[in-house]
């Protein structure tokens, strides 16, 4: 198998403001790797708030020609040894997952929904995510996105309440709360039942990770759903949140790519929990790969290729709100 | 796709004496699926102890075709289907789940194992049972059990010490115990902590299922790793059990099949569970199935096959212990 990797630059439609950072471009790595005439495409989104950057991303990827196998099948092993070599570098990982679960499909013939027994039929409506901004352009934002029937907040300003009046004079769609660990635990408990007023329909990590009891406080004061982000990377991060939130926000990028993200979910609904399946800013590449796994979630926030102008790909689309998933083979993505 | 099924009588080579029951034979059910021109083959091992038998497996399995997709690839929709509809029938499922498993993978063109991404050169070893019997007995079946390098040991009786003097006066083999729920919790205490001279590897379902406490009070006197069988069947037991015991033995006729079995080993080991992979007395068609997943185990446990004298198929065979998946397409069983 060869593997090649390459930076690209995602431009943002608006510059990007969450809790934590303000941005007007992201940069993303590419992984095609290749075996027996196919080609797979992978992709990895990195986030400064887990460590990685697209250098870090291509450093770490100089390490993982060596850990593929053979078989592009063999799978398990391939991703516990770039596991354990590749420890703090998720998005990496996600993107050699992504590029071998793209190749293994093809060589298998199918989309990569049917390798997996998934039923196409079952993708969730998708929310569409509104950055932290002016009550005005939040204003004009949710009006430019009148088509999705789910919208995602960032809030964490002072103006937090002010832009949800706003926003529920202006829309009855789903609303979806993200805090992104931004209040602190007064903050948090507060906003919960203020929230109430505003028919939310779940709210999305409200504190920072740790502290058991702040999380059950919130909990308590919520009539919403809680559902964790920061706080669970992967599978073995959900024991400790259970019984804290109502669910989790599994992301290719924070879980090191399909074969975790299936573990996550799996463990999270032993436990009774909830599941989203969610993005950074990515392409169409890792996307529609989160997109093929979407039929096992409730919830989907998978708008990452949505947010940029300029796309280099076509993969999963958005209709009347529903993730369409592609019928071609593999992650089923082509250039634009 | 078309189904149907068929009772099989297997013959035990020693009549089995476990700490519940006594039997000479077994009657599992065979179901076959066939779909353009491919037909997979599944088996129900039906337990009393869990409230089947042949008979309601059969009444099970009518309800089953209904149940089928038209796609044999669309698994999560399908067995979700059949959870909901048999509930209390999970040998019946599993019987359906592995049909459906071997005739996907065959459309596929691959062996089992490569469908799921597994490496087949990490079956772990497969353990050989010993019965509940006379002391003397025993010895005799630990002598013609030489080429097996792990045995389990079945205890219950109130020769159990006496047995273990036998057994590890003829053996250095691994030896791990089950107890089928039959001590008390004060006769596992004590029995642990005398299993601790004889070198044993792990001890399996000391006590019957339930009391939290009295499994604390257990796996703090045991020197040994604790695995839970009868208290687990499915992925959502696991929590309750996590900080009880060390591991779990996962079998396709408790679960209701692969799938099922996969979503109980991913959370397990978000627990930091060990996983065994076990079996009742089936055929080389069931034990098949479960090896194909054994690359995912610490331990295996499938030697149902190995205890019956008419096996009509073969499939997964044992070489100095280690179990061997077959190379064909699906499970990869054929007719003896």
């Amino acid at each position: 198998m060869r593997l090649s990797s390459e930076t690209i630059r995602l431009d943002l439609l608006h510059p990007f403001r969450i809790a934590r950072e303000v941005s007007d471009h992201k940069n993303n790595v590419l992984v095609r790797i290749s075996d027996g005439g196919l080609t797979g495409i992978g992709e990895a989104a990195p986030s400064r708030y887990y460590g990685e950057d697209a250098v870090s991303v291509l450093r770490a990827l100089e390490e993982a020609p060596v850990q593929l196998d053979g078989d592009p099948l063999g799978l398990e092993a391939t991703t516990d040894r770039l596991v354990s070599r590749l420890p703090d570098d998720p998005s990496a990982r996600a993107a050699v997952d992504i590029a071998l679960h793209d190749l293994a499909a093809k060589r298998l013939g199918v989309p990569l929904y049917r390798w997996l027994g998934l039923d196409p039929g079952k993708t969730p409506v998708t929310s569409f995510t509104i950055g932290i901004d002016e009550p005005e352009t939040v204003r004009r934002k949710v009006g430019e996105a009148a088509g999705y029937p789910a919208l995602k907040i960032k809030l964490g300003s002072e103006k937090d309440l002010e832009i949800m009046g706003v926003i529920r004079s202006e829309t009855d769609a789903r609303i979806r709360i993200d805090a992104n660990a931004g209040w602190t635990v007064d903050q948090a408990v507060e906003m919960v039942q203020c929230l109430s007023e505003f028919d939310v329909e779940l709210v999305e990590q409200p504190l920072p990770p740790g502290s058991p009891e702040a999380w059950r406080r919130v909990r308590e004061a919520a009539s919403m759903p809680i559902i964790a982000d920061e706080s669970v990377l992967v599978s073995s991060d959900v024991p400790a949140m259970a019984g804290l939130v109502d669910g989790v926000n599994v992301k290719l990028m924070k879980c090191g790519g399909i074969r975790e993200a299936l573990r996550l979910i799996h463990t999270a609904r032993a436990h009774g929990m909830r599941v989203m399946i969610g993005c950074m800013i990515e392409s169409s590449v890792a996307i529609t790969a989160a997109a093929h796994l979407s039929p096992l979630a409730d919830y989907a926030d998978l708008d990452g290729n949505l947010l940029i102008s300029n796309d280099p790909f076509r993969g999963a689309t958005v209709r009347e709100g529903r993730l369409v998933l592609p019928e071609g083979q593999g992650i089923g993505v082509a250039p634009r």
